[in-house]
């Protein structure tokens, strides 16, 4: 495409510099300038929670770009430190201020991009002002947060979210004592409570501090360090405090320029990415976009989705005939804390619960491979789909390898429509170091088929009633190293056929065992001699040690 | 289901031992004999080259299951060192030989489940009978080789199929010296050429000698070793040979029961695992499936489509009204060796070349995570789709990590039915260790849709036609320190808008850099500066160190 149109864009990293870049690859005569408000553009935002740790050990590997080499390699004219203050959509035109000198001109564009971004919520809260209380979006924050920090000094992180997590684990890592603090009474609050508790263990397990259910009231300044009051009353003390409760979209600029924004602040944008002006897109953390699995309005702050808006917005101005629309986001997020991760893609049972949405679901007990390879370590896979269906509606996975790739495998099946019928069938690498010749994933879809096909019936909560009968099926030294937190049967499953006259078939039976999948076959000679049965799915791996599962012999 | 319905399985490993697991959880009261022919049933067979090498150090471990637990845990009637020899379909009962006792017996059945497997070619060359000339197929072959050597000792591996390389390397990890030899000119020949170049490269950096586009001609006794004469005329010697260049399904029971043989001698099965005769069922190593991808016959022997047909098969037989068909095979396969894995998913291009059917190829090079994250390292991906509809058609991909999880995306996604379009916003897991915002699937996607639009045109051959003009554009330092194999301009990408006055209008041009990104790139300044103008897809890491591009500094 020849053309000498000027395309402005606001904003340099993700959504903006992926515009930017890809408008330059179809058009290399279009006028493109690049606005910024800080001192770094295209810069490894994902990263910076790694360098003040150390882990990371460059900080020139995490500023990918400098203006000068995408002059260089895009012919981009980007602006540093320049600040747009108001768009004038009648003149297509936006005030940009340069932050050194203060003066203010006037850039013209045929097309306008909206990059703004987020930036961490910083509540009206008494003392918050302290300068010891710190925020995480860019490197001039890492900057202050790596001199701010020394080995011995006390940290509280507020908010378990990824970046809560990621910088919990990297203060400790530089040697930090760390209190981590969540209003919900879980860590990684994205996840179902289960699915996270592997994470809080590992946390535990590495001397974090970790106060649940609990928010920040207000901080005290003190001369030595900051008191931080908790909601409950209780009081931590920090020599520094990292505030990671989340992100608010940066959309004063679109606001003012009466662009159309969401219930929450979020630009409005259209399939490719157009506000309500159609010479203005957007994208990046700053825009709503649609749900991929219920098609719901929905947000989605994460580096994916704005690169790939970015993208969108671009092949929409410049080759608009065979622009591809942006399908809507799933929400797919992984955190890795010490020698665990854990993450989910789409729908959680909370969410679905809360949405008043009909649902089921089912967690497998897995390996990441053959457990007859050396090294197999134990994972957790939960999956949801529709009632009525069996369409996918969302996974969460958790354990110490392989989680990525059971996530990505369930992101691309969700993408696709699939039903839990389909991941039994899913063809998977399988060679010992890898996989095993039934995946996890193969096996949650054969456990949510058996509940399909009424095979099975399965509580995730163990019996309060004393008229049930609770059968361990589990070995007896394994039974006795690690009860269960109630009044059992113990019969190993080797044994059942033969000791069903220790039961009394007329009162209910569930089963029990470590890992959900004994509970399962004992339920199964149990229906079909008669018993009214139900299987405790999951096992008793989480009521033991959900951190060293795989220390135990499989029941 | 109540029913005393008696199922007969012969051959009791991966299907066998699957169908027999599944139908006790169906049926509590059938009666189910299990036939196998070795002392052995439900071994990890895929883990025997691994117990060669002492990788996996107990033999324990592999021997899954015993007759006596599964008789405890399954109610199973197994016996072992029997021979399935006879199938009287008319009076359903097959004819059983102890092959320790010499004595034959008459077992009724309801339904037969067929499941024997493949056995290794020994193809009937001279000297093919000497005692040093193995093959691996199950737990007593397992122990044979590992009698039979010791360190120092110089073993040839013919055939270099997933078997013959996992053997490769575990004969080396025991102190041997190997000699691989492949018929085909490249090692992993299921793959195409350029995704096996890596495994070869990684092969013969730990001291393996290779011998391609050779099979062998003869084996000569001697009385130290085994002389092994090659067609070209090599001679090799060897204290042992493993011979691993494919199986034959083990059919001739079935075919003297007159069911329904494919061409190459497989079992003719439906969707539900059903042979010929309704009664008898069959699955694993010695059917036939259908294609997924292109609904063609085709045979997949390995063991997870082997299991799951077992579980298809007994689902039909004991809950015919719910039972979901088998959907057919993709061949999805890996191999680690040493240090790198490769593998592929659905067709090759080699394999849709000789099937006449249209495909477009794209071959990306990436990194399994974030660059700026310690520890990136290099990954090839090749995609191959449909040229009218986009739709995927296969994948392969080689590397250091990550192999596994990006083969499992494509694997869904070609089941799913997804196109290249797809690809390009499928919402990965996206965390520093994990992947990057845009990982190599999207990266895939991006480039199959960029040469669907038009954007560019590519070449996988360097051009020979002096017409040609090649601009090389990686920095200086690198195409000097490594130059490309044709005369070529060095116009570094960063300087090429500074230097087209260098080039000739008039001439065409190819592009080319490192991994085929910056050729791209270049490519398309030069298209929109009125160049004739192709990239060299891929890049020059080929011709470079395919074993540690990831050493050369990024063009």
């Amino acid at each position: 495409m020849r053309t000498s149109l000027k395309l402005l864009v606001i904003g340099g990293v993700a959504a903006g510099a992926s515009c930017a870049a890809r408008a330059r690859r179809l058009c290399e005569t279009a006028e493109i300038t690049m606005i910024e408000r800080g001192p770094d553009v295209s810069f490894a935002n994902c990263g910076l929670p790694y360098f003040v740790g150390g882990e990371i050990g460059s900080r020139d590997v995490l500023a990918v770009q400098t203006p000068a080499s995408l002059k260089a390699l895009l012919n981009l004219d980007v602006r540093t430190r320049s600040e747009a203050v108001a768009i004038d959509r009648a003149n297509k035109r936006v005030e940009i201020r340069d932050l050194a000198k203060g003066s203010s001109t006037w850039q013209p564009y045929d097309k306008l991009m909206l990059a703004p971004g987020a930036s961490p919520l910083r509540p009206a809260l008494p003392g918050i002002d302290d300068p010891r209380v710190l925020t995480l979006r860019n490197l001039e924050d890492m900057d202050r947060i790596v001199a701010a920090t020394e080995s011995g000094m006390r940290a509280v992180v507020v908010g378990a979210g990824f970046i809560g997590l990621e910088m919990t684990e990297q203060l400790y890592r530089k040697g930090l004592a760390v209190q981590l603090v969540e209003l919900q009474p879980q860590v990684f609050p994205q996840l179902d409570a289960p699915m996270a508790a592997l994470l809080e263990s590992e946390l535990r397990h590495n001397e974090i501090g970790i106060t649940l259910g609990d928010g920040i009231a207000r901080f005290e300044t003190r001369p030595d360090f900051v008191r931080c009051h908790l909601n409950s009353g209780k009081v931590l003390e920090a020599d520094l405090v990292i505030l990671s409760i989340g992100v608010q979209p940066e959309t004063e600029l679109a606001r003012a320029a009466g662009l159309q924004l969401g219930p929450r602040g979020h630009i409005v944008v259209d399939d490719f990415q157009r506000t309500s002006d159609p010479d203005i897109y957007a994208g990046g953390d700053a825009v709503e976009s649609v749900d991929r699995v219920l098609g719901e309005k929905t947000v989605v702050p994460m580096g994916g989705p704005a690169n790939r808006q970015g993208r969108v917005a671009a092949d929409h101005i410049f080759m608009p005939e065979r622009a591809r629309p942006y399908p809507g986001s799933l929400g797919t997020a992984i955190v890795r804390v010490f020698g665990v991760a854990a993450g989910i893609t789409g729908w959680s049972e909370k969410r679905l619960q809360s949405a008043g949405r009909a649902y089921e679901a089912v967690t497998v007990n897995d390996h990441q491979h053959a457990t007859y390879y050396p090294g197999a370590k134990p994972l957790a896979l939960k999956i949801l789909w529709e009632p009525d269906t069996g369409r996918l509606l969302g996974a969460q996975a958790s354990g110490f390898e392989g989680i990525d790739k059971r996530l990505d495998i369930m992101a691309t099946a969700i993408i696709a429509g699939m039903t839990v019928e389909d991941l039994c069938h899913l063809e998977l690498a399988y060679a010992p170091p890898f996989g095993s010749a039934k995946d996890a994933i193969n096996i949650a879809g054969f456990a949510a088929c058996n509940r399909r096909d009424g095979l099975v019936s399965h509580t995730t909560t163990l019996p309060g009633d004393p008229q049930v009968q609770v059968v361990d099926v589990r070995p007896k030294p394994l039974a006795d190293a690690f009860p269960a937190p109630l009044q059992v049967i113990n019969i190993p499953f080797p044994t059942l056929r033969a000791n069903l006259a220790k039961l009394d078939r007329n009162r209910p039976v569930v089963t029990v065992c470590a890992f959900g999948k004994m509970s399962y076959f004992a339920a199964r000679v149990l229906a079909q001699n008669g018993f009214s049965v139900t299987s405790f799915s999951g096992g008793l791996k989480a009521n033991v040690d959900p951190r060293s599962p795989g220390k135990l012999p499989l029941a």
